[in-house]
């Protein structure tokens, strides 16, 4: 990828993450981005084109650090999991609960308005779930988590859960949910 | 309330949850609301002081819903809980897995932008959360739940984690997340 279409994208996360999609214009992502509007259109066919992008970069950065983590063999399946999120409460307080997670925001504010956008962020999901469901047989297997309950409903529920914890955080401003989520994990991961 | 602030008011529940905050404009709730900018004013500050009282609006008519059916005595208390979220399953499903809860779409597209609305939307959260962490301990009470987790923390997850569930329903297109849900809770609630 060229470095001018990374930056732009890179620009696209901060200021959408920030504020969302309909409230950043064009011109706000010109400016920040420090690139004219043909470069812009060079890379993207259109704002919707260049939010699709956005997603899928964010999505794609961020499942990388989360499959290393549910990999890591020093720790427990069931042990990965849950550490995994005790470590983004810490991401979350450096950024004083703001902002949250760009796919449920982006859920939210986009998914009824275009099949575009509903196609790709639920593709995004499922590449976490399944690498969670994944984690999961893992630790079912050992017996650190039962094997009555379902794998992928599961890691479903799971990440749905966090995305929720994450949405009451932002309007909360402390991380008072995301450690209420730590302990429902503790509770269903049995 | 007057009649015509009552009209705006559901015009912008039905829009706002539609299309997102940012992406309506006041063009498009007078035109839906058929009301003369000067009406808007009358009774509106700004389109933010508008916004916090559609959210408000909103949330009154869900929580007594909620409160009356967790107050429903023909069911036992945890019951209650179940049914409650069983049969908003069956409101996504006529509304083809779309709009999901203005609450939870507002706490992410608009908390992060004004405290006036992240306050109101906590604000609002916590009377759901109330409601919910009162039938709780009384299932607790008839040891329908068990004692041994903390009411509030778990009302907390459980309502979290529904608005997580109908974040991914709406990129999912499908009630698969709230069925998701529906399993995760009976295995939370022992």
């Amino acid at each position: 990828m060229s470095k001018v279409k990374d930056k732009i994208l890179t620009v696209g996360i901060d200021l959408f993450s920030k504020k969302g999609y309909h409230n950043v214009g064009l011109k706000e992502i010109l400016k920040t981005a420090e690139v004219p509007k043909g470069s812009f259109y060079h890379y993207f066919e259109s704002k919707e084109d260049f939010g699709l992008q956005v997603i899928n970069k964010y999505s794609s950065l961020g499942v990388v650090n989360f499959q290393r983590a549910l990999e890591d063999e020093t720790l427990s399946p069931k042990n990965r999991i849950i550490e995994f999120y005790a470590k983004m409460i810490e991401h979350y307080l450096n950024k004083e609960c703001r902002e949250g997670c760009l796919m449920g925001n982006s859920s939210n504010e986009l998914s009824d308005l275009a099949e575009s956008f509903s196609n790709v962020i639920a593709h995004e999901f499922n590449l976490w779930q399944d690498a969670l469901e994944k984690c999961i047989v893992e630790a079912q297997d050992l017996g650190e988590i039962t094997a009555d309950i379902e794998s992928r409903m599961l890691a479903s529920f799971v990440l749905n859960s966090w995305e929720g914890a994450l949405l009451r955080m932002k309007c909360e401003k402390t991380v008072e949910p995301l450690r209420d989520f730590i302990n429902g994990l503790n509770i269903l991961l049995k």
